[in-house]
């Protein structure tokens, strides 16, 4: 199967492949056939005067709850300071999802007009038929973060025992849960293009100390932002 | 961002860039990351007895509304007989989506418990943000079917006039929407990966004369069953 949006993508990425689409297929010999995996890919930079507004003709909203996330593992692992947890939910846009594991990105992957915040968190919550829904949150310094500090105590922790059991991912959001809504890729090999994004536009702060703290595991593990080739991006106020 | 999920993907698919994922990676040398595209391919084989029942915490159904759809082309595209359309309406899983084409393949693309229907009907949905969910119908011989004799009558069209403006898609579906979800591909390339399926395992009917009318185009432009990697397979009754 195609769509006309489709094919206008493959006349972006795939040159001479897009007429292997409209017209005559080789279904002998389908090992022939090309994939692409270029299209729509994360983060990206997202021009907020252009952002369509999100139809209320289904839901939504953002809800999370059991945000006292236990916390399974908290680790620098190799490319990103991460916390694997389970138990947290969410609805999103009327689904049903839950949290896998959060891990932080400096500077902040995608932007806001261009802007880049110091650090972004990517929250991934997975549903049950697989899909991913990734919640991206950026941070500044300003007012200590008590979440943020259970995960540096934790990281720090030399003997495998966790010094704090648990983190409130709420206290790692915003209040208000406006995002803007895309679809993208995961932004690390093997960069797949099955994720729901929801970028959050307003900051969350830590205190200086504690930013220092998280930079000193990475001041550069953010992929450059990728060309959004004709994605809607849908602003949802909260 | 990753996750153990797509971590596995990786352990079965890409060998060596696993370790990439895993370990450090090189932020200033992007381009070199491998991206990944043959894990959640389409069509598949549904084994009934090992999907999931899909929990009923979040809306489950299908539900169509301005069924009657203008057929704005009517066409053999070189691989597939298919209507262009506009107007119809459906709540899938609790998301507005818009149908912009159905065609059909020969045989089925996916089977059901290895069992191939002489027909298929792909039902292309488009959401605001892009995402691409698809209903799959199978059809065998049985009583005539009103609808689908709209489109023959179309395809026969000589001088560009349609004989008939429209087509009850209603028609070409079964009364009760069960169905089997997946998350997969588009069937043809680019075989992109972010496609919702709904199969649907309740046959619809078309008389003896309008199959051989429709196989009379095309008696194999089916994809071969891709392998499942582990996706989840969620059942809904309707």
């Amino acid at each position: 199967m195609r769509t006309t949006a489709i094919a206008a993508f493959l006349a972006l990425t795939l040159g001479a492949s897009a007429h292997a689409s409209e017209g005559k297929l080789d279904y002998d010999h389908q090992e022939r056939w090309q994939g692409a995996l270029d299209h729509a890919q994360s983060p990206i930079d997202i021009v907020t005067a252009q952002a369509e507004q999100a139809r209320a003709d289904e839901p939504l909203g953002l809800q999370l709850w059991h945000t006292l996330a236990p916390i399974d593992k908290a680790e620098d692992n190799g490319h990103a300071v991460q916390i694997d947890t389970h138990a947290t939910e969410a609805m999103i846009r009327g689904r049903h999802f839950s949290l896998t594991q959060f891990h932080f990105h400096a500077e902040s992957e995608h932007t806001l007009d261009g802007k880049h915040y110091p650090l972004e968190g990517h929250f991934v919550f997975k549903a049950q038929d697989g899909r991913l829904a990734v919640i991206g949150v950026m941070y500044q310094v300003g007012a200590a973060n008590p979440a943020v500090q259970a995960v540096i105590d934790d990281l720090d922790a030399k003997d495998g025992r966790l010094p704090q059991p648990s983190v409130d991912v709420a206290d790692l959001m915003p209040e208000r849960l406006e995002y803007y809504h895309y679809l993208g890729s995961l932004t690390t090999p093997p960069l797949t293009e099955n994720v729901e994004w929801y970028v959050l536009p307003n900051p969350v702060t830590m205190s200086k100390a504690q930013m220092d703290a998280l930079l000193q595991h990475y001041r550069r593990n953010n992929r450059n932002v990728q060309p959004l080739n004709g994605r809607p991006v849908l602003h949802y106020r909260g």
